[in-house]
């Protein structure tokens, strides 16, 4: 697993240079409205997004979902004036989250975490949406094989309110905090995670915790890194440097800012309690290897020495030699006495040990 | 344990959409004062609360204990004119604390914190409150079964005084002050718990403290995440940035918020403690396997090779075999040449040992 | 040990309540100078303080020592107009230290830290210090049992001087002066216990020490705790934003200010040494406790395996039985073969061993 | 290996001395383009670089690749008119990025990484890349062997687009541009070379892992020196603090300003990951000595207690002596005897172990 | 070794006293120039620089060399009008780096890093160095036994060029910068401390490794106190905000400023790379103790029962008594059997660990 997917083109490139491998597996979606009228197109070529976009009574969205072939963004680039550098953003996927005033069109990159259950575990997938917000048209980009924005979809097929009768920025505004929510689902899980590998932790100390804790600790990183500019991308929009958003727009952006700022604070914590795990992992290894040593210590201690005794008495020198040679072994109280030199060294070793404070 | 305890809306919901499992378990109490009269009543109706409302002369507080029911909140909020943002905000409990400007109201959320006593250790529960102002009236919501402003009550219910005489402001600064000072023996639970933790881990090195000490470590990370936004909060409410609030309030206010900061620095003193004793206790531990590791290796350094030796002379070769096999069995000087070599080999370890400095 | 001593008042207790256990103790001292005489009274009673505050030509200075009677706080906030909530802070004590300007009056709290020398090693306390100034008086309070202001009553006392000439601002600044640098002897003595500390991990990595350095890593974090906030309260008095501070007076605030940033970039070399000391002492037992296994390991090693072969001789199966059992016991050149195997055994061990590198 | 690579004169020359070792193996290269016109010229002298210098209509740029010279330098600096300051930091590499005004003259230091694969493993080295921008001419100084602008000269010498039209500025920002991103793929190195080292630590916890991996890390702090100040560099530019810059080179310069920050967070989230991943090979050392303990505890502790009971059965007391030595032997179930106590003694430790949780 | 060189007054001392025990070992060097003429007097009086001051055509340069005694401190001070707070500073040796603006007088702080080296090993000094800047003086203060300011006496005493056209302010830039870039030198050494220490750590994992890293990371500890203060020190003489220090002497000192910021950034990394080699040698020695306790695990492991095994057959019970007694001592093959037995012992344990991964 690569820790990040980071597209770059080759140092020196010229600016604006579009280029990438990827076949254009990408739809276009087109959705015009008015609190009069809706008119919706799926699959549709940018040849068929332009006259909406030459009806300034209504708000285009074009949204392309997938990795569009450098051709088609090129062409749509064309008929909404993206800019050249913002049209490299959107190819060169792995962007943090950032918002650019190109005079008169605003460029909104954004991070959508999700979780996906593979064969070895979970693992995090961060995914780039971008979006251009113009005077009365948006288009938005997002990387994955799902269109994330269907809810958005059935709420403007829905009743004629609020959303119908907004600007294109109140679109901009539902696209946005859509994409920043989605990282609550994605904290949640994290927590979830943390929570299983803490009761691991807790009860058995098991080797095998570590390698599933490092890879939570990778995902929060990645994250990390997707969250942290977000924040800065709303706080951006919510404050009030543009004129493409209007008052009543930003102060739901300044909630979808809370929410940014929200799930950072979620996500520290849950790094600081993953690191905490590992510590306490450690130190219940370190008990675990404390408790078995001294058992073997008790063990080793009390029975090597009488061992090396009883050894001394089986040797088999000739006491008919000389009477030097284990005189004990005719005594008549010779296996008594060895039981008593036994006792006492096991009893001293015991002594010893409660007072070295085993 | 859930780490932390946050509901959000699927994303992608239209913003202000009131949605909650919660069947409506809250109870609405009305407080309606000015410096001549009070009016009180338990259990009241939204339909009861609404004519004190129109009665400029007083102070008019209604107070919501528990989770409301999306319905009632509704209710209410068009009585006092709330922002369906805010109303999103009471619902969706775990907010952090902040204070919100919708013209002319002032939306204050803050965290209280509690200690539980369970079964398996004591566990921390941090609760939302949700205040609104306006010119001359008071929204406030408490999420947990007790109701916490009853002193607040009872100082209004009391002598007339400064309280009865101020305004709505001087009533938002009485609930601020009480709510943020839950933190004071919320901190000293937790001082006293790591005390306790501490003299197991000084004592004893046991192993079973590294889990309560994870605990604790857990529950300063919510009192964290619960009582840094706090001083944001409060700090808000004492700059002069709203109309809302008076001079002499903002006067207490200012002494809310310097409590707010004294209580973050108490925590972060605390938590690094926690980390300091989780250190001592990785090295005690290594202190203890070191100490019994080094009993085991003199006791099996001096008697491990003796052991050999005299299991050499156990050896039962037939010395009438020939001359060469075990002659010294039948030396008459044998079992004492046997002696000398054990001792002379268990001094030589011995010698060993101190020079590499066991 | 409680980590700190901090007081409250229940939350949702009236502002400004002054409520304490601590029958009073304390004494008033009072003094009374100009240029030209000096009026000076111990265990004065606030009545005798009254007139002296009446007269505008003379500096008046009543200082309180020891915890005093909410009573005679009461008393004297009435005879010099002290604000309720400040007197609250001087009653519960563990403020940190601040400067509040309640037009008109400056409120100073400063801590200043001392050693303890109890039987189970040294303590360190921080105790409050309250200062109140106003246009020609200071009020001091200090909580310990022992008058820590009696050299400025000598310089008072000396020649006369720019001290008697000056206004209460540089009263202040005397007094503000002398409790911030108690911080320089309180940072020597932790400086002191830590290198004390220091030779004992570096000579003998002895398993007492860490709980010796808890200690003192507890008693930094008290003084850390200390010691920051009195940088910000330095800080703002050495700033012109008070009109009862002049210019003079403040560039002598502004060294002081310069000496309590000093203590704080020494206090966090002393805690940041203890945490390195602490590392270090876990590597030396890691070391230690690694050096007695390879003993172990050589020992057991080269000695084990050779047990086990003369253990094979001193079996006693019956050669006469067949010709299959132990014939080697009845071979000429028996016994130097065993000990060839035994040789062989110890040798390639010993081989084996290098190539892993122990 | 040295830590860091930087040059600076003995402390107390005087400053904008130019003095170094390095016999002069630098080549100059002369590049002067219009939209009209391009002259090139590799191997020139200052004196021929002159010329150029005095046409207002063309962009000259003076490359030097290499370690100029003093005397070259010298030579350089008055036909351009370098700052005497500037130069010495052209000399004395290891400078940290930074961008400085000298009124009419832009002078910005760079930093390019770039891994060498040696022997003994990866190595990264920084080399320092100089520019001097005037009105309409680049001066460049890049360290190494190796011309790294080649693109860019490419890019000019290509088709006429925007670059021949455009100014100085822009020229100063495609080399900017260029040195920036030669980033990318050294973070993607560190990466592919973290996950290298995580491969090996989670799957057997090598030793010599911990060697690679503190060589990782110094990698990582280098590029961390010199990735950190690039961004303020950057950032300077891409602000409209100079009037050399024009307004649509400050677009391009802000999108490089946003590689720079998008290397700083790819950098700090590789450099946690490389701390993780030597917790996680402590923990896993761990884990493998506690396995490896609890072997040798179980077989150690079931089996020396048995060993002394048989040894105690092999002492060679004389039965005949007295009837109290060792009358077991000749009991007639006395070997089943021995064998019940042996089985019995492992069953108790056995059980005694599982009771102590091993 | 004391960890910081701090000299303070008793709390209480009146400001500005000026007391020390340092019996005044230091010398007075005047040096008084103008383009036109250069007077110079080593082991002057105070008299005998007072007329120089009186020239306003000449800069006057009067360097103190050693610790001054307060008689003789108090005579320059009366002489060249020094404020007595900054004196204080001059004889309370340790004061952090700064600037302060006494009107129309500049006194400047700077901290100078030497390496000694001792018996024990190398040590680190850190020494105050004072100036004070007026209209066309400076009055230089340094603390070691060697001047260290001869190279910038060389400098003037050179060709008259534009150190002695400048004015007072050009002095005290080449005296901060000389101080100031003492730093690189200092940390020279202490990367090549650090590099063998490394070297030592990844090559043998020495457990007095420890110790020396240790004092390094003290040495860097000692290095940070000094350096960071002056980063500040710097930057507030390169701002424009004191009319002493002229515009080109400031571009100057932008420079020194850069010099400082770049030892900071050395600094940080050479201390995080203390912390690294710290962690790095932990492992090691984990690494080693758990190949000891393998190597260890596996002889014991393979070798302690069957030396139970042929304990057993070692017992001397009498086969006579019964047919019970050890009736395999009487088979045929009984001693193949043990053979069998011990092989097939072994075979298991040796599963048995490969199975448990050792």
């Amino acid at each position: 697993m690569a820790y990040f997917d980071k597209r770059y083109h080759p140092p020196g490139t010229a600016p604006g240079t579009l280029a990438g491998d990827d076949s254009g597996a990408a739809t276009v979606h087109l959705m015009d409205y008015s609190p009069d009228r809706l008119a919706e197109r799926a699959d549709a070529t940018v040849a068929e997004c332009t006259p909406a976009l030459h009806q300034d009574q209504t708000v285009t969205w074009v949204h392309v979902q997938g990795r569009p072939h450098p051709e088609l963004l090129q062409e749509i680039g064309n008929a909404f004036g993206l800019h050249h550098l913002a049209m490299e953003d959107v190819l060169n996927r792995g962007q943090r989250a950032k918002v650019e005033d190109y005079g008169g069109q605003l460029f909104v990159v954004l991070a959508s975490p999700c979780w996906h259950d593979s064969g070895e575990g979970v693992r995090l997938a961060i995914e780039q949406v971008s979006l251009f917000l113009g005077d009365h048209y948006v288009v938005s980009f997002a990387e994955g094989a799902e269109d994330p924005f269907e809810p958005v979809r059935q709420r403007l097929r829905g009743v004629v309110g609020r959303f119908r009768r907004a600007g294109a920025d109140y679109l901009l505004y539902a696209l946005v905090d859509l994409v920043v929510d989605q990282g609550f689902p994605a904290l949640e899980r994290l927590g979830d995670e943390l929570e299983a590998v803490e009761d691991v932790v807790l009860d058995e100390a098991d080797g095998r915790a570590s390698a599933r804790l490092h890879r939570l600790r990778a995902a929060a990183l990645q994250l990390r890194r997707a969250l942290w500019p977000q924040r800065e991308a709303t706080a951006y929009l919510s404050r009030d440097e543009t004129a493409l958003v209007h008052e009543t727009t930003r102060l739901h952006l300044r909630d979808c800012h809370d929410h940014a700022v929200q799930m950072i604070e979620m996500l520290e914590a849950y790094r600081e309690m993953a690191t905490h795990l590992l510590d306490v992992q450690l130190t219940r290894l370190n008990h675990r290897l404390s408790e078995s040593m001294r058992m073997l210590t008790i063990v080793a201690t009390l029975f090597i020495p009488p061992t090396f005794i009883v050894g001394v008495y089986g040797m088999n020198f000739d006491p008919d030699a000389s009477r030097w040679n284990m005189p004990e072994l005719a005594w008549p109280f010779g296996y008594l006495f060895a039981w008593g030199v036994i006792l006492m060294t096991i009893g001293l070793l015991f002594w010893w040990m409660r007072r070295r404070g085993l």
